[in-house]
């Protein structure tokens, strides 16, 4: 019997495990074909339909279209989401011009950074000062002021270290016709969003996706010629675009990985169906936070928290340690916050399943009373 | 029991069956870890332990050393070799320098045009109007003038497309102090180099190394610091190498695989053993060719063959079609040209064993005796 552990890693993380069997059950013979999907062909037509397959069903899960007609592109690269943070400016940050950045978090700096490499990269919203507590409210939202001719607007949708969320983008009648531009690495596919909104969607596979490895890019079609020509090729959205991510070897058994937990997202009901567990599972765990007289304290605010990482502390250091020691006892793992934030950090991402956020409220109910009594 | 055909596909190609087994086994859970190597954090010890593991043996397979006291730096990127083609000229070819390519073959062509984008990337050879049926002879580079003060000289060991093979580099007295920069994409492990040569070279797994999903960087520690700082971070070799391949997430899986792959080949006795074998599968293949009586007739010339491609033609494409087809009923697959080149194209990757290479001699003379019949 294969020992399994409750994995709340916050990425690479839990996949399926049906995936996981297929994977290993056809990991010699890929489908007949009489060798691993590893030594397959990129130009193969069995490696041809699991990249279809893997851009379908996103296309589906994302709502939006397939093909010439369609209003977005998939792509498939290298180099993770902090490579991205490099291309956004590289591909539409004009000499002169100015983008906006929404500093939410870790990750969210760092690509304010890198746009601050390139031109002029200007914090339109920030939560440095409170420890990345919180996301901007809907007050906040609707008072933004973009400047007609802003190259574009970035924001990271889900913050993984700080546990902050914004569920809602910043408003359309706020942006103007300026390009919305959002990493959202840990919490594509996790419910349902108006893909329409955006200019520009990028997510490192690793969270709610798939393995390490592939970068997942949504660009509408109007972005591509915006790209200017002395990029490199396989760093230009419009060439990657026009090849279909095959100017070279792709991420094949990412790519595949990928393929495999969209469509077994689709098939347990796609993201909405995805959307209500995340909340519901979320909602488990901060309750429990919220009903502890204080024993647990949540790192976000309440109206920021995020559906994907809950953050946390215990009453001192020794009690978290302690806490993550009683975990593995039980085969709960990769609940240790992120060195920046310490405490205690728990990834839901799509894979983790109900019974075993159940199992960790259960630790924190028995936790908190021996500690108590 | 599993069918596997040989694959002489020119990349993503074959793996050692051993590796494939290995990585099957432990899917579900890596190494008693209760996850998988797909769900592992990259900061978890047990990854640790892999990226260790594929740098200690890379560095033994290379002939470098590891850590701080040593020449160069084992880097893992993404994006493919083809995103390093646009690296090399944005890390070191300043304003008004430039650089010297060899243009031997099609990704060679490519690298120089990347080059050409960023600043003066001249040709220092080229077999372009012969189509790249031959690399420079001892005597041509022998004869070799690079001016002092050249940013790097890049050139390509080995072309899959053409299947010709540069096994001597740039002579260094040639080169005076010129970095020398070497796409090894398809060759690197196939055979001893001295890597004390080198000031950088780098190569896409997925030929003689792993999976696609992740390029191999052996980079000099003195290129480190010439890198421009406004560079975004993970195309930056020096702040990749200041965090050991780790500023974010690296592909996990792909450099798990290639650890695996560089440890089994350092058990087949290292690039030296891989080296005789790879010279004596190919002996096989050009036998077979030059006793055909000009049935076979090779693209590259004699004198440029490459060990790990083998490119020749037919008398005419329906029978080389036909050639395909046999071929495959025999189970021996990925043999077909190149589009470019047409014909029939043999690759001889590490993980390829003698016993497939003579099946296919076996059917060469089978096919020549049934039409001169």
């Amino acid at each position: 019997m294969t020992r399994r552990v409750h994995n709340f890693g916050a990425g690479p993380a839990a996949l399926p495990l049906p995936v996981l069997e297929q994977i290993r059950d056809e990991l010699l013979d890929f489908r007949g074909s009489g060798m691993s999907i590893l030594e397959s062909s990129h130009r193969s037509a069995p490696y041809g339909e699991v990249q279809e397959g893997a851009k379908r069903a996103l296309a589906e899960l994302l709502g939006i279209g397939l093909g010439a007609g369609s209003s977005h592109e998939i792509l498939f690269m290298g180099g993770g989401a902090r490579t991205q943070f490099g291309l956004v400016p590289m591909s539409f940050l004009p000499a002169g011009g100015h983008a906006e950045y929404f500093v939410t978090g870790r990750w969210a700096e760092m690509a304010a950074a890198e746009g601050a490499k390139r031109g002029d990269a200007r914090i339109a919203w920030s939560s440095a000062e409170t420890g990345h507590d919180r996301v901007p409210t809907a007050e906040e939202l609707a008072a933004l002021e973009i400047e007609p001719g802003t190259a574009y607007v970035h924001y990271t949708s889900n913050n993984t270290v700080a546990g902050t969320q914004m569920l809602t983008p910043p408003p359309a009648n706020r942006l103007g016709g300026v390009p919305l531009v959002a990493d959202m690495s840990s919490d594509i596919v996790s419910r349902p969003i108006d893909a329409q909104r955006f200019a520009l969607i990028y997510a490192g596979a690793q969270k709610n996706l798939g393995p390490a490895g592939v970068t997942v890019v949504i660009v509408r079609r109007d972005m591509l010629e915006r790209c200017p020509a002395d990029l490199p090729d396989t760093l230009h959205y419009g060439r990657m675009a026009s090849k279909d991510s095959l100017l070279n070897t792709p991420p094949v058994f990412a790519i595949y990985t990928v393929a495999l937990v969209a469509r077994w997202l689709l098939d347990q009901g796609g993201v909405e169906a995805a959307g209500a567990r995340n909340e519901a599972k979320a909602a488990l765990l901060y309750d429990a936070i919220d009903s502890s007289d204080g024993f647990y304290r949540g790192h976000a605010r309440p109206d920021s928290r995020s559906r994907m990482n809950v953050t946390f502390r215990l009453p001192d250091e020794e009690l978290e340690a302690r806490f993550v020691a009683e975990a593995a006892e039980r085969d709960m793992v990769g609940i240790k916050g992120h060195r920046s934030v310490g405490g205690i950090r728990v990834s839901l991402y799509n894979a983790i399943e109900r019974a075993s956020v159940e199992r960790l409220v259960e630790l924190m109910e028995d936790f908190r009373r021996q500690r108590r009594s």
